[in-house]
């Protein structure tokens, strides 16, 4: 199978079928205390931080998710806009279909043409890396003047793939090299089933200092897979991977790991935070930012870049009024914020 | 939209659909232990108490709902008439409207003019109040002879309000200036989100005696909004609301916080008590009398004047009862008595 | 309304409706350790036990129910029957009616004609026996040559009957008189709404040796008062009792208190104790024996003594197996069984 | 009733009907912490485990479940088959329907036939074993050439079977004997209603090394007894089976009790332990291997022989991948790994 036709095949599963883990984030049990008389103007409250040396107007990535695909460059490109217009930082899906094929540079290389100024992040399997040479990995970075580069790590995802990866060693090394050598910083990510807080602290011992913990209660991937297996009609390996469907620490608990692993570390939050307030109670837990990406694709598919910006608009003002009912005029004010569980 | 338009707009809807928050006040988890064989005889259980000066025969206020609009003053008349002859209380809704357009001023003014004896409460909003000189609202309490001011904090329903207030600064030095000055104790409550903590310690460092904690678990003014919202074709704005539905501290947990963060405060605790059973539960958690606002205006939409006062007849029947099975004579005994969680 | 009337009422209520509390007794949460190699024969297993001077083949007894009423007599013929023959106990229902009009005293005395040795026990309400002479009381128990006499607490249930009691006190001065001088022992017994701890102590400190707790979790006397209410068009009555319908402490928390409170008493475990693996629980958690009234009733309406018959066998059968399969022959070995919570 | 129409029953009643306890292991309590980062490869991860002095692919077992039927003969012929190409072990049912009938012989021995090389486990009830001679019991081991001989206990089983055993006497004795004279090891096992710890305790100190705890969770024997009462008329049984069957400690209880009690003994773990996700949480918890029965019977009933290896192989491949996602190669690192509760 073509990578395109795969992430063609990823599209469509993901925007059509039930793809959540069916555990939650355990975000819902965090209950913000409210300020009943917070003594401020939503006009003053102000989520803006600064990323990789970029400010951005709210602590909210669009995850990676796409490209390769003529389909995947409308997509990119809507989101970019929007992302443009807001503020805020998306990241592009793997780009290993761009090595293999320079046709398809273009339906990454939209994202920064549309959004300039935007935080703009690269992405590539960490499995892939492993066989890439630095240079080839600038060439990444390049070709979307990426502000980082985001290495997904996704075990479970891959070994329920019939044609996935089965061989993970080398990643760590492969990870160390980057970091040292990239122009960019590098962030390493799940995509769904969570990065525990053992592999937190090694890979800050090899210098990471980014981390998209992509928790249990969102999209799994696994769940993904098996929908596709049983399309493809491996009943087998779809059945085995329905076992493994909520794999993972859910994204609360893997926040509060993390944190806890890697208390000066820059920790994203994804994996089902999948509104304002999900994204308040994250950055209540200890995450500096929140990361968030199958319902900005629904988004699209709903209504086009409207639909976008219409989704992100919302979830921005979510966060910014939840901010104020707890008082929190910036995000220093909200990790100071109390929380009962 | 005229404000009296909308106090039609919030008496339809919190009649006709649901408003509850979707989680509980908490107030069920408490079980009161009972006593077998109590020693006593129901006519001897006095749950009176003397508030502002005034002794009523049960600590059961109705909250401040309406005004305004003829249709309220039917309802305020109904209601007074019940709380006259019962020896409760009562609040009227937001004088806001008033004090815009004296022509509406009977619709509050009906409700000491049936209930010459009873206690009454006054109403406005903590936002107005920082507009207002200390003359104006002198005008408030004497339009309606009242016992109290109930100042209302509504930070929640006014963010999901397309017209609803964003700035909220200045509340609390207008909140202490009214303590100061005004002819008649000033109530500090919610509408249904909750009052913290936090917000209660500041509360009694300007001088404020009383608090109405009105927590999650009964009327959601954010689901009122939400549905307003919707009817009106904002659907962005109504999903907003969604996502914060069951936004504050639930009843129970805002009692025992605000009596933990105040110990000699005047505690009142409302939002979704809503019948004697759960009356006795928060007075057995630490509140001196509770407040009770959406059945009593089912109640009115259901039977009228009878229907009030099959209601409330029937609270303090409840409550008596509860009393009388943990063995408690008067609130007194009622506040040391025992309770599970 | 005469009592025999209120008296069938109540039975056909109880058989027909569902008139359990709508909480459990939390017996289900004991979880008792197996022996799964218990060396004992099913035939070793003797649970018998010498109550009130009699020695019982098992810890379980027929609670009060009936009496006063010419199917009252069946009823209680049936059952005498079946505890005679299986050398069980059983109590009748409240005697007052025998009181108010000696032709009724047939319905009750057939018992003890049907059941020459079986453990027999009487029964009046702590309120009526406030009102009796010491003579009158001994009638009672002459009456049916009973082993004991049980007095019932029930302030719930006649709070939420029309015609009910509102006046208890002198109820403990009766029940201390009564202790001092009747011919035979006397059980205090609530009838599903518990006798609390506190009320256990002050039973214990006027001589009181036998408590029945007959906790929260069975049948519920407030729901019978709320249904016979809504029969007779006391709407509101209705509604109140709906209320308070889980009054008092679930059966298990009511037994370990009532055991905590009183060491050495003797603890009787009833109120939805309807099955030999519920009584093997209560029993572990510190009962001495355990009571079951609506099970018994509604097995007799099946298939009249055959049916009370099968029933209580099946009773004893459950909890001789489920003994051995803790690995105790007797009760005292029962006691000193583990359980998990 | 002949055992082998008992036995048939048995195996139509488990197949076609709901027999699982309606309680669950509690192993989905047991949340394994994933490294995200494994650095290993699939085909590094060796689950293999040396058992009763034979090596076997993965630590998983199929439960001894039939013989003495031609039925039987093929089912165990097809888990035979399965067993030996994928190297696992497997047991057979009780060999007490050989013992009586010699001509059915050949139903168990087909097993040892068809896998000559794999680890197979021979079957006795402990109630039989009490009544035979050391000579006898080594003829159940040489008719299957077994590795090892499991006793089962299954007190709650036979309670509730119209012809089971009532007296339980000498079990322990019995086991003692045979562990101390019999050529092969002997593995002490339930039947799905857990061996609590203190039984654990008692067997480790009469030399018994392996203990399987076949806890709640799975197949409830007593539930398979209550369907077969109900068709067999027996009302009243299958009751009071009813009332039993979640008897037992759930599986995961049962393995930590287990590992508590007896530290350095083998610990099989089975009852529910239906797929490889559950068999690494059991592993975790501190489970040697793990049992599996119902699930590869119905595997069988699917699609005989072939279903039986889809079953099994997709079994150790969630294992495996398991195994792998918590970043250990073998057991010994997986006893190592964290889990959360
Ligand atoms: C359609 C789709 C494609 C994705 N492709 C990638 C990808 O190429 N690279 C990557 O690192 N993550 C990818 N992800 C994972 C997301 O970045 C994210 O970690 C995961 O979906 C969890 O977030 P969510 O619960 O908000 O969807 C993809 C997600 C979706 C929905
Ligand atoms: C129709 C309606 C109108 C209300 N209007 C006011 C108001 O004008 N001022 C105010 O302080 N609270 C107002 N409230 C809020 C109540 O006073 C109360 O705090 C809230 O409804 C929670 O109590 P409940 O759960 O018993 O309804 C209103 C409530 C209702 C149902
Ligand atoms: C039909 C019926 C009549 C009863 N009448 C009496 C009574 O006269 N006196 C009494 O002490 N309890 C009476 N009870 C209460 C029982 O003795 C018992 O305490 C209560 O029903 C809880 O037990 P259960 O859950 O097993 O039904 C009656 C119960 C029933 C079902
Ligand atoms: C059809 C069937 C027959 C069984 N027969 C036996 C048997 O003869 N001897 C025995 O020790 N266990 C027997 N068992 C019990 C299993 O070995 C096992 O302990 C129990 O079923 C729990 O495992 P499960 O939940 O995986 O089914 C049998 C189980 C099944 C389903």
């Amino acid at each position: 199978m073509r990578i395109s036709n795969r992430k063609l095949d990823h599209l469509l599963i993901t925007t059509y079928y039930d793809v959540n883990h069916s555990v939650t984030t355990l975000l819902e049990e965090v209950l913000p205390v409210p300020r009943a008389a917070p003594e401020a103007s939503l006009d003053e409250v102000d989520p803006s931080i600064t990323l990789f040396g970029k400010r951005i107007a709210a602590p909210v990535i669009v995850s990676g998710m796409t490209g390769g695909h003529h389909i995947a460059l409308e997509i990119n490109r809507a989101i970019a806009e929007v992302v443009e217009e807001l503020g805020l930082g998306m990241g592009v899906g793997s780009q290993r279909a761009a090595v293999k094929d320079p046709s398809l540079i273009d339906t990454y290389r939209v994202v920064r043409r549309v959004a300039p100024n935007a935080l703009i992040i690269g992405n590539i399997g960490a499995a892939q890396l492993a066989k890439m040479s630095i240079d080839d990995v600038e060439k990444l970075v390049s070709m979307i003047e990426a502000d980082a580069l985001a290495v997904h790590l996704n075990v479970p995802q891959e070994l329920f793939q019939p044609e996935g990866d089965r061989d993970f060693r080398g990643v760590i090394k492969a990870i160390e090299k980057i970091v040292e050598k990239l122009s960019v910083p590098v962030i390493v990510k799940e995509t769904g089933h969570s990065i525990d807080p053992v592999t937190v602290s090694k890979l800050v011992s090899i210098g990471v200092e980014y981390i998209d913990v992509s928790g249990a209660g969102g999209t799994s991937w696994v769940r993904v897979e098996e929908l596709r297996a049983r399309n493809a009609g491996e009943a087998s390996l779809a059945r085995e991977a329905s076992v493994y469907r909520n794999w993972g620490l859910p994204t609360a608990v893997a926040i509060v790991a993390a944190r806890w692993a890697a208390p000066t570390a820059c920790i994203l939050a994804g994996g089902g935070v999948w509104n304002g307030l999900d994204a308040l109670r994250a950055l209540m837990l200890g995450a500096d930012a929140v990361t968030v990406a199958l319902p900005v694709l629904r988004a699209y598919a709903d209504n086009g870049v409207d639909g976008v910006m219409a989704f992100l608009s919302r979830y921005v003002s979510e966060l910014r009024k939840g901010m104020l009912m707890v008082g929190a005029r910036t995000l220093r004010d909200l990790y100071a914020t109390d929380y009962a569980l």
